[in-house]
């Protein structure tokens, strides 16, 4: 069945307020426009909660409600009225659930939406800014590539100097957090750079992209000129956080508040779209720095982790095979078994640098503690201090894209670039 | 100087209750006897909070407070009196901290005591249990190896036919949670299987190792026959929380209360040695198993984890290298780039289970979601489920040392063997 033949047989039209009968289940809604290549066999209702839900035509029955206005928006960009009183906000799609729909004849999610589809689903978004939207990629973010964050910083910079006042990037959160350290490393910005996601598709009952999306573009238009992460801060819909770029981790597998900062606090809370920045975060304040890129980076780098049986094959093949770095995670404060470290002393010796993270995840490498850890030391290994493993991989890609030199990049690993040190960690920076 | 000199010196001897001046420090506890192959440097005391302290005698003055007994135990096994009313508990120390002292020229910490010397630490074990004590290595646990998972599980199953009512392991805390989930597979049994250690070594003022070690002793004598691990609850030493071995991991680098049950909770909080046996939780009572080695496993068991520039050659070189399974900890529900699937197959094709596992450590493995996981559970890789990536390493071992076929690997990966999977998740059982 068609869709379009559906709306007509019910009298409907776009943005009415609608009933929909399916099976057991009924819904009341706003029939919305769909995006442009949507499967042509369900409806995209957006409910009074803000979500928005696909309903497959088959076996379903339709009633009017309530007469509307067909949503300001429609297909092209220029369609998209600017109002001069608002700030210019960039949203860049890259794919990802927060701009997925579901497949219904399989039922599995994949990236369909375009940008202009996320503002088009989400009409309320209109409210708040004028928009720039453009869709970089459409792929699950487990697919994203150390090149494609180089892609999306530039993107981002020409965005910036064509006057945005606040990006916002729709991303898939399997990878979000590396994409965020890479942009935290490559840009320094006098806006704000906001990534967001959503762990349910935006066509589901429940899904969490539409505050997720709203509360970035609250954080893209303010203050805080750094790249971050927005994302709900709680299981319900509350809430979201803004976490540093640097700092942020997915925790879990398939909740909505996944997204945690590791050994630092979140930077700021958004409640009921009003932004409350924490006190004790000194944030780089729009406007201070100007707008830099640098996206060199090496994407010859190997991320390996510890564990029991680890053989110092593992280091020897990235030292074969042509890495120019290599991050590992050791357990505890930092530690390997002790019969890899010469592998560890043959790539000092070939100008490898290779850095020592915790698969702990919380707390900071320490290697003056144990006698593993002095030899390791020993052998030329460089501390992530409090860094993610990931964060670490991210900055050691980019560090080696400044330079090849051993003692240049040890430098630069251990200098703060983009706020990835905490000065000192709080109790309250656990598991929180 | 030469401790034994310097008792002598000030007419001290051990189990007196002494004044320790040293620069501007004050110490007050209980001489006790040192270790066997102690630094001659050095004085050990036990303070009134329980911890033991090293102070190196140079600059020190000391001074007899209190005239007090020799504690009851010397060197020798033999010397250590057993009570017939007492429940027999075996001690095997493998090294780690808890079994540490400082090195005070280097300010190191290695592994020093032996199990024996932990009773002596601890005099007050004494009143809980008789000690069978052994000194199975005296290593760091990231020098743990999966062949000494094997000699450990043969050592406690033999202390176990002796006739031991609790077996209590002191363990390096860097990879005790792996040893924990081997000795969960490897052994069915009677009676509980502790492990146990500490974050700071065991002469040190604030050491964990104390409490650690007493409420794992209250655990040993519980009706809990199963293996777990003993460690801190909280920042301070109030109460300890005993996790099921397969479910628990370190999440911090430093913090005493470092081990947390990852989608899970703590199966008992022990307080005041007393143990609470948390009421959601069915395990295993005392007597209901018989005792059961099954200590096979296979050693060449790769582990990866996927990143944004991670190659396929990483799973190539597993299949090129003679490794018999691979698990590989993926992003979000369990994924991987779509571009290393056809190596996947090809590991399929060579009988060579992957096992797919999340690095966001907290929710389930779900390949069912997104088209990706649609393609790699294709491509023959198999869930880890909700089990933590290194218990799934482990379990991987383990499988493999009871078939090489895949079809029974996969079945063994998905049956439970101890206690590896929550049948339900809870809201609680994140970040708690
Ligand atoms: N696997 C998806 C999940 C999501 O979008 O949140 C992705 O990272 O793209
Ligand atoms: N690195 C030490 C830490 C400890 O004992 O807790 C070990 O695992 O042996």
């Amino acid at each position: 069945e068609n869709a379009e033949k559906f709306i007509e047989t019910y009298g409907l039209s776009i943005g009415d307020k609608i009933q929909v009968n399916k099976e057991d289940i009924t819904y009341t809604g706003i029939l919305l426009d769909r995006p442009e290549d949507a499967d042509d066999g369900y409806l995209v209702l957006k409910l009074s909660s803000g979500y928005n839900i696909g309903v497959a035509i088959e076996n379903t029955a339709a009633e009017l409600i309530e007469k509307g206005e067909k949503p300001k928006i429609g297909f092209g960009k220029s369609e998209i009225p600017a109002d001069p009183k608002k700030q210019n906000i960039s949203i860049v799609s890259t794919g990802g659930t927060v701009s997925s729909v579901i497949d219904y004849r399989t039922g599995a999610v994949h990236p369909a939406f375009t940008a202009s589809d996320l503002v088009k689903a989400n009409p309320e978004l209109l409210d708040y800014a004028n928009y720039n939207v453009k869709a970089l990629y459409n792929i699950l973010s487990e697919d994203m590539k150390p090149e494609y964050w180089v892609k999306a910083a530039r993107e981002i910079a020409n965005d910036i100097s064509n006057g945005s006042d606040g990006v916002v990037i729709a991303h898939g959160t399997d990878t979000m957090h590396y994409t965020a350290a890479a942009l935290s490393f490559m840009l320094k910005t006098p806006v704000p750079i906001i990534l967001t996601g959503a762990q349910r598709s935006s066509d589901r009952p429940s899904s969490d992209a539409n505050i997720n999306l709203i509360d970035s573009v609250v954080a893209a238009k303010s203050d805080i000129a750094e790249v971050c992460v927005c994302m709900h801060g709680s299981l319900n819909d509350k809430y979201t956080y803004l976490h540093k770029g640097t700092k942020v981790r997915k925790m879990h597998t398939s909740r909505r508040d996944t997204f945690r900062s590791i050994n630092a606090q979140p930077i700021a809370k958004i409640e009921n779209k009003k932004i409350n920045i924490n006190p004790d975060y000194a944030y780089t304040k729009r406007g201070v720095n100007g707008l830099e890129l640098n996206a060199n980076i090496e994407e010859k780098v190997g991320f390996i982790k510890s564990f029991p049986g680890i053989s110092s094959d593992y280091i020897e093949y990235h030292i074969d095979n042509g890495y120019k770095g290599l991050v590992v995670e050791g357990t505890g404060l930092g530690h390997v078994p002790n019969d890899l470290i010469d592998s560890f002393k043959r790539a000092r010796d070939e100008n490898i640098p290779v850095i020592m993270t915790s698969q702990c995840l919380y707390g900071r490498v320490n290697m003056n503690v144990y006698s593993t850890g002095r030899n390791i030391i020993d052998s030329g290994v460089i501390s992530g201090v409090d860094m993610t493993p990931e964060t670490t991989y991210v900055k050691l890609c980019w560090a080696l894209g400044q330079s090849d030199s051993y003692n240049e990049v040890k430098e630069i690993m251990h200098e703060d670039i983009a706020g990835e040190f905490s000065e000192k960690s709080s109790i309250k920076d656990f598991l929180n």
